[in-house]
């Protein structure tokens, strides 16, 4: 058994089920040993970026790691944006980093790279394989990295000998390790606070928006008069009718700074740090007031449900009722507008949806205007690094192929990984893109606007993206996807469900 | 004078003129000085490969850095790659890249990575701002950088607020190093080892590949009887008849070391170390033999035609006599072979062409194919990193709007950067396209027959890229670059000419 054999073997024993990847001559063993061990599903993306964050849109829905294959230190590098959304959702992933021989890497032959330096950056393990012997126990190593509470990243890079000599073991599996649980004595005292007449605000991420944890979240609120919202950035959500209709904090500053105003007490349950994601002159960099007092009940990596169910315990919180939310029937005609497209989602998502949200400036009433459709799962760009939503759709596809994935796109953040519409079509995945067609890069318009500056030409060329238009059907169908454009409201709910009805990818160009 | 009008007006007063952007959130700023100064011209990337391989391309057309301005550590780390090629092919470049304000850093915002560390693996300099007041300065050190020979990546990473804070101050311009010389006694010394019995490999890279350098080399080694070639990688070669027809140490290894078999004195001119671009087992490492003797006579940051034009003169190398190559007049008709596009692309080169070849496989007889065409200059592909053909392509475009660029470019190396084309329509550059569709990695169906596997299904899914095939005439037609698809040699004729003359740019997909 040679290492890469040994590879292959642990990360199936590890439980590692599907690859996605893009080889490159260092691999070919790795990719031989694949061929001939059954039992990996790899998926190929015609560029990094869609191939980690496809892994990211898998591990996601899967809750379960998926490994990449990357080339040498550039192929990583041409995923690191997509591995620092996955970082930022906390999402379990097992790069596998091809790479020079270890005795030929001196020489620095053309393709060498700072490859364990690039790593780091997302990493929360990063190693190097020093033998064939050693490699499968790194990648069992690997594995229980990726799978520690929340989710973390594990990049194991495999120099070209360490795959082609003789001599593999098979790592063994490593347990899981389990999430720490909060104190009691935490409980008691955040529930003293929540009773209290001081006006709390609690932020909820992770787990913490999934099941039962969220029910007991919103228990929490609804028995104590303690505000509650989901962070800006969240890897996944539970949403639609029978999911209490949490909001998320705004990522504009100045309506997030208005969402919190006036609060006492801030208690993050597996939630980031409320900030705002950029700094903008004489205002402040956190959301929440100056005078407010930061309470972490949970950390991300601790065990949020069984947190939030001991609060909910001892505050003795009644049983989850839901408001009422008028269910959308309304299928809007005419012209398009972010309110007409709203409604019209909402009544036409299709049953236990995946909705993918990287609409940037058009989608922000989506995730609310949805609250009472169907039962969906929302995954949404994580570390504000566009590009993420036609990979994470795509990896979502490949974990749930009976579940239709709803791709909410904006045409700026679509093209930087539009490469990820070919896998679609390859795999003959479940996927309807609407990519919202504007021809700006909007969110920077507005950003400008906010510096003062009345652009001229030389800021508009670097912020439109018109001049040529970019002809999403042609695109699409270049790749192998069916698409069509709809110029009116009417168009859209034809198309979408035409896309709906089909069992392979459909993109639909909206024009905004 | 805010922090980011200075750091442009330095730029300019450094004599930068050209800046490849794309921009986000933190840059605003800096966007609004570029808009408020006259005198940059901006050119918009749909993402940041085809921004940082378009840099890469103009500087090695102008022999002088242009800028590139990239979005926080996410920005930077999608430029990587084709950062990395840059560095291999010895362009001078300042990249500009945005990130959080310095007190805003600390709260982690969504978007915060390790800026400074990924671009320390490309960079000779890396800075990041501290104030408006030495923004300026900085940037003027960062130019010096990047202008040291050979030519090397600065990267100044400038945070919001040292971009809008007052009290910029205009950094002034440093002196250009100057690139040290050859002592004599190494002339001398080379020159008798040259005169000597024993075979001698002279390897040439950098500017020893141009003008007079190159006509002194294949002058030195047409009195001496030394070898010479160029090696492996070359950022431009000046090319077509009147220039030396210097062939290319080959990218195979097994071709490589028949090339210098036999050789005791391997000698570096401006190149790096012959070696194979990965290690195979049971293959040396080095190109060499092993009892070869390696002399370095001008590293690469020297000044090459200066030794090189010292060497020919202590030599006494009679005056340049190049060989008769008969110019190919023939265009192919029929069906597609490596060799028919060859001999047509010879006979149909325009005046003055810029090739630019991403090629990969089905390319490796074009640079010799076309010494006898009209004179032209080659760019290749320099570090391993692929979609560096099409940025390349732009940039050169953009530096040189009035040569034709002909951009030679494998399918599946061309889909890591496509939309690169958006730019060239844009910009309405003079670039030919010619994609070789076959619909593979093929280089890989090499690599992994080579390690000894007969590849089934699963492998097969990994370097095929056919299913769905991808449909090159509407993936540019979907940018705003004209098309057409070539079946045969005779349609290949048609449309290159239509091509070339043609004042935008056009794709040609060549079914091979």
């Amino acid at each position: 058994m040679n290492g890469a054999e040994s590879l292959v073997k642990t990360l199936l024993a590890s439980g590692i089920r599907t690859c996605f990847a893009n080889p490159g001559t260092s691999e070919m063993h790795f990719v031989a040993a694949l061929d001939r061990i059954p039992g990996m599903k790899c998926v190929l993306g015609l560029t990094e970026s869609v191939v980690t964050g496809a892994a990211d849109g898998y591990a996601r829905m899967r809750d379960e790691p998926a490994a990449t294959l990357l080339h040498c230190g550039p192929g990583l590098a041409n995923g690191l944006s997509n591995l620092h959304n996955a970082r930022r959702a906390q999402t379990p992933m097992v790069n596998i980093v091809g790479d020079q021989a270890t005795y030929h890497r001196p020489l620095d032959p053309a393709l060498t790279a700072d490859t364990e330096g690039w790593a780091r950056g997302v990493s929360a393990f990063t190693r190097t394989a020093r033998s064939a012997a050693t490699i499968g126990a790194d990648a069992a190593a690997a594995v229980q990295a990726a799978r520690t509470a929340p989710g973390r990243i594990a990049t194991l890079i495999a120099p070209a000998d360490t795959c082609w000599e003789e001599g593999g073991v098979v790592g063994e599996p490593l347990p899981m390790p389990t999430p720490s649980t909060v104190a009691p004595h935490k409980v008691a005292e955040l529930a003293r606070l929540l009773r209290g007449k001081e006006p709390c605000f609690m932020v909820v991420g992770g787990a913490g928006l999934r099941g039962k944890a969220l029910d007991d979240a919103y228990r929490i609120s609804a028995a104590t008069g303690a505000k509650v919202m989901a962070q800006v950035f969240n890897g996944r959500v539970e949403r639609g009718r029978g999911c209490p209709p949490i909001q998320k904090l705004p990522y504009n500053l100045d309506q997030a700074l208005a969402a919190m105003a006036g609060s006492r007490h801030v208690i993050l349950i597996g939630s980031v740090l409320p900030v705002a994601p950029f700094a903008y002159p004489n205002k402040p960099g956190h959301l929440f007031p100056d005078d407010a007092t930061v309470h972490v009940f949970a950390r991300p990596e601790e065990d949020i449900a069984q947190a939030l169910a001991a609060l909910a315990d001892e505050i003795g919180a009644p049983a989850l009722s839901l408001p009422v939310i008028a269910a959308s029937t309304e299928i809007a005609r005419g012209a398009i507008s972010q309110e007409a497209f709203t409604r019209t989602l909402a009544a036409l998502l299709p049953e236990n949806a995946i909705v993918v949200d990287e609409s940037v400036s058009f989608g922000r009433s989506f995730f609310n205007g949805l609250a009472g459709a169907v039962p969906h799962d929302w995954l949404q760009i994580t570390g504000g690094a566009i590009g993420n939503g036609i990979p994470l759709a795509t990896g979502a596809g490949v974990a749930c192929p009976s579940r239709r994935v709803v791709s909410l796109q904006a045409d700026g953040a679509g093209m930087f990984t539009v490469q990820g519409l070919w896998t679609q079509a390859r795999e003959k995945l479940p996927v309807t893109t609407v990519v919202f067609s504007n021809r700006k890069y909007q969110i920077l318009l507005g950003e400008l606007a906010n510096v003062g500056a009345n652009p001229g030409r030389v800021a508009l060329d670097m912020l439109d993206i018109g001049r040529p238009d970019i002809n999403w059907v042609k695109m699409a169908e270049a790749m192998g996807v069916e698409a069509g454009r709809a110029e009116t409201m009417d168009d859209f709910a034809d198309l979408f469900r035409t896309a709906n009805a089909s069992s392979g990818p459909f993109l639909i160009e909206l024009m905004t």
